[in-house]
């Protein structure tokens, strides 16, 4: 830990960007954002579009990039002439117009022009810049890192507000990674010795009372159900209504978590030592009416997995708990590439009924804290509630001890915001719901016995690589141009291109392009591809993980006073890419300061990190607030 | 089809009555009941029941069979005293004193009493027998076929009720059914080309009423969102109430089904005729408030997938709703190994809002008939009602086609009343969460060596059967008795049982003992077990489909009058195990006759077959009901 405490000691808000900004050029390979060193001027606007964006950029370049771009625009304008000559409809040149404009701004920003004017806003105030629904554009991290977050969202498809307050709809995209999430999550839930049930959807309110801690901290906001039927209105004003006849004795609400219900059964189901443990876990929707929402982040209804034990002993209960902890950091680390901090929550932020809360805190690349996972240790208390006792070995009757534990679809949206760029989404390759795409330059109209060589090569590079166990694709869509082609796969995040035409094929080689870590384009023979995009595939996932292990790293100050960081928090919001990052320090446990700084710095603890508050770490250290003697390393930070 | 029709003239209730006989021989196979050609006599309690059943039973044993008994029991009595005096405690022992009771009662009926006498019920009225929550008989299907289905889901772990009227708990056993059967159906629905993706949980109001049909079928009986808040009753009497405060301003429904949301959604997706089709599914629960409810077959809450697919052409939808429905009758007979009618509805039957609905009906042990799985063909009606339409190749705006599938938890409902039998759960291999359990015979205490031996050979045996992809448990536990494994998994339908004990391993064999179709056990040598276990499970599998097919060929009657139908469905309850099946009859296609037969018969049209609905088959045909010229066959049957 020395050697991470010395690194650690080294950031500063000045590292940080030094970090982020490499990182970002690293990740910038392909034509367009290869000149993009500074945050790139861009444009963007969809078939469907009424607003387009304007900003300006940086014009520091050099003369050689000026040269490329001008060549490139060249091309690209000899590209878009012959395919309106050939008939092409407006929606095949579409993209490859965004992507020479895209180019001409890179070139000169001021050519950037709106094609149509927003309504001019005469009131006087600040101009509104609003974001189309429809619009492909993502907003450069650099100028609002929020809107590059719901941009990024919105263009790649994975999920869209919902005419339902707080809810989304999780499209294909998005659907198909939390499938990926869940079936490697499952292994590791099985594993662990749980099994997988189902509860119901409702809870009688009065469940949610026996918990006194509980019910605080659920009955708040949450949905309930007190008419079973609709009947048109009698006076036919509002068409359908909640039938007066039909209202409920007893309301019901839909769960927020299912502690309650599943303890109702764990008295059912637990007499004996013999049935302890019992390991129980299902993959199920809550809703807990949420007032501001971030998709994926905070929603009120979302998808998770709630696991929920019963042990007879403390120990039993807390090996469970922070087992489980640990599978969802190996988790995070091992299919996400999510480096993540272990700790335990300060006694204000544990889950309403816990003993103890673990958590998993991953760092986003605008220095907030997003907590990925919790896993609660919670006592005798539902237990008792509850009134679960078992018969132990001696014949007396003990009250159970209790875990639960939880993940939920908020993983994708620390997904997004540890990995992706301005480009689009990068996803770690073990993630991606399509690993590769393999993309055909086809040989000319006329040219048949080209044809047949050109399927024939492209089944069998496609089902080489399958048979490899690679989720790939053929996309030999012929109404859409490669250009467009790569620049979708390139913003949905697939993580290598595999370039196929003619005169590769002569040469028995392919191109390979991956959308981060190898610059460039690279010529592989078609009998090594299977182990080169393996090994480059694995290559990928280890550098996204190893290169946002070192922003988490870089992205913890561990030297500042209470009132730098106060200083640099209070206004560090998410819409900041470069974020002052979290501070390490030492901490008196108290529950009125922690709600000061709250107040103060808009900070929370995010954990007592455990590999900070091993024997001896605050020996002799006094709190960064108070100045009393240290209880913990506390790690503190604005989170989502 | 001369040749079934051939076959299914000949059925009738005394065919139906002995082909169930016969297949229930065939099932019957465990030491106990193997003797159990008649209803068997059994009792049961658990250690928690206070209630004992009692019911009469057969004397009708041979001599032979009667030696075998008593030769049973007393080896089960000395095994019994052995386990008391080594200290046994009284839960390791219940097993067995069970299995000894239930063999003196297939001896002597009247040997089996009750333990506690149930309170002396003095008002006259008929005895009510009362099946404890936590007993663990199990009905035999000639008593009461609802029973034994009640009792199967229970004393197998299927599902539980829980305190929330009409949603049961699904618990592990059934749920690791129900995954098998979302992965197996998953893959044929990604195959089938559509995506998943999650909408929102619940729905505004006003969008039921789009589709004019579709509020008339699905608002009735819906759970109503009405608050997003509880607080504390201010005048204290009732705990936690809604808050009045946070009324919503117009209320919410939990999906009963989700047509509405989607082609909410479609209308954002769908411009161009490039978009289309569009198909995406999703798994999800969904409610509507049943009065009367079965686990599994009717619940309020319950888990499905549905399908909804977007077309530029009726061909096209129509051509998607016939595709689904095959893919629904192969995952029933190639997963389930249950035979299916494929059919269409009536008019009356059909789904709300749709133009035609395409079902699969299977037939239960008892001759009711079970809907499925159900295909809708849309028409336009979603399309006009959510004003989605797409531009066509010549810049036309038109409809969109539409439409929607699923099936669901009922699933599990037809898997219980396709195979089972009065010993328990019987599971195709494919379906099985377990396929293999293998049960040591242990060496004696001292016995280091044996025992090191016996491990060895176990991991051996287990490692190369989950090799070869079958699902394996070793069942070491050293606290129950074998007998008591026995009888757990013949229970819970584990496929086959494989026996190794000291001197199998020292003849270098162990045993099999199947579940259903080969009779006794059977020695196979060490180095056959993969093969042997592979061929034997597959025939096994191969086996129940037959059956069932052939239960399902003899179940259909075709030359009834209408009046021999009602006199044979009207009282036709579902407790009944040998019922009358289902009628395949000519039948002019008329709304109100449906009706008056509902009435008098109880029995619905639960489709019109394709395969007897082909050019021809009505030719000179008239209605059994209205005499008129037929334009149907239909297929009548009571249904849950």
């Amino acid at each position: 830990m020395a050697a991470l405490s010395a690194l650690v000691a080294l950031s500063s808000r000045k590292h940080l960007v030094r970090a982020f900004t490499t990182s970002n050029v690293a990740r910038s390979h392909s034509i367009i954002r290869s000149v993009d060193v500074t945050p790139a001027p861009a444009l963007i606007h969809s078939g469907r579009s009424s607003l387009v964006r304007l900003f300006s950029a940086s014009t520091d370049l050099s003369a050689e990039q000026k040269a490329v771009l001008e060549a490139q625009i060249k091309s690209k304008g000899d590209e878009i002439r012959a395919l309106k000559d050939s008939g092409a409809d407006k929606a095949t040149v579409a993209p490859l117009v965004e992507e020479l404009l895209a180019l001409k701004a890179a070139l000169d920003p001021s050519s950037a022009k709106p094609k149509k004017e927003k309504k001019k806003n005469n009131n006087g105030k600040k101009k509104e810049v609003k974001v189309d629904e429809q619009s492909d554009f993502i907003t450069p991290r650099a100028e609002d890192y929020s809107k590059w977050y719901n941009d990024i969202i919105r263009v790649t498809g994975l999920a869209e507000t919902s005419p339902v307050r707080g809810c989304m709809v999780i499209k294909p995209w998005g659907m198909s990674l939390w499938e990926t999430v869940r079936d490697d999550l499952d292994k590791r839930i099985k594993e662990h010795g749980a099994e997988n049930a189902y509860f119901p959807l409702l809870i009688p309110k009065s469940f949610l009372s026996k918990e006194a801690e509980h019910v605080d901290g659920f009955a708040k906001e949450c949905a309930v159900v007190t008419h079973h039927r609709l009947t048109a209105d009698p006076d036919g004003e509002k068409g359908l209504i909640a039938d007066p006849e039909a209202e409920l004795e007893d309301p019901l609400i839909i769960r927020p978590t299912s502690e309650t219900m599943i303890w109702h059964m764990f008295k059912k189901w637990i007499i004996s030592h013999r049935d302890l443990p019992v390991k129980i876990n299902q993959w199920a929707n809550v809703m807990r009416w949420e007032l501001r929402t971030r998709p994926f982040l905070r929603t009120s209804e979302f998808l998770w997995q709630e696991g929920h034990t019963a042990h007879a002993t403390r120990e039993g209960a807390v090996e469970d708990s922070v087992a489980m902890i640990n599978n969802y950091a190996k988790l995070c680390e091992e299919l996400l590439a999510i480096p993540v901090v272990k700790g335990c929550k300060s006694p204000s932020e544990r889950f309403a009924g816990a003993e103890e809360t673990y958590t998993i805190e991953a760092l986003m690349q605008n220095g907030w804290a997003l907590q990925s996972g919790t896993s609660h240790f919670l006592g005798q208390s539902f237990g008792k509630a509850f009134d679960v006792t078992f018969q132990d070995k001696n014949g007396n009757q003990s009250d159970v001890w209790g875990t639960s534990w939880g993940v939920s679809t908020r993983l994708l949206g620390a997904l997004i915001m540890t990995h992706s760029d301005d480009a689009g989404l990068v996803l770690p390759p073990k993630v991606a719901p399509l690993q590769i795409v393999i993309v055909p330059i086809q040989p000319k109209k006329n040219d048949v016995e080209g044809k047949a060589a050109m399927e024939a090569a492209l089944d069998k590079l496609s089902d080489e690589l399958k048979g490899a166990g690679l989720r790939v694709k053929v996309d030999d869509r012929d109404y859409v141009r490669n250009g467009a082609k790569y620049f979708e796969y390139e913003r949905k995040g697939v993580p290598l291109r595999i370039e196929l035409g003619p005169r590769d094929l002569a040469k028995g080689e392919c191109v390979f392009k991956y959308r981060v870590g190898e610059e460039g384009k690279i010529a592989v023979n078609l009998s090594d591809v299977v182990s080169t995009a393996t090994e480059g595939l694995d290559a990928m996932q280890k550098q996204l993980f190893d290169s946002a292990s070192q922003r988490l790293k870089n992205g913890i100050n561990t030297e500042a006073t209470y009132e730098e960081m106060r200083d640099a928090l209070k206004g560090d919001e998410a819409s900041e890419f470069n974020g002052s990052g979290l501070y390490l320090v030492p901490w008196k446990c108290d529950a009125e300061n922690e709600d000061k700084i709250k107040e103060e710095c808009k900070a929370t603890i995010r954990c007592y990190p455990l590999d900070h508050n091993k024997e001896g770490d605050i020996e002799g250290k006094t709190c960064f607030y108070s100045g009393e003697p240290a209880t913990h390393m506390a790690l503190f930070g604005r989170a989502f």
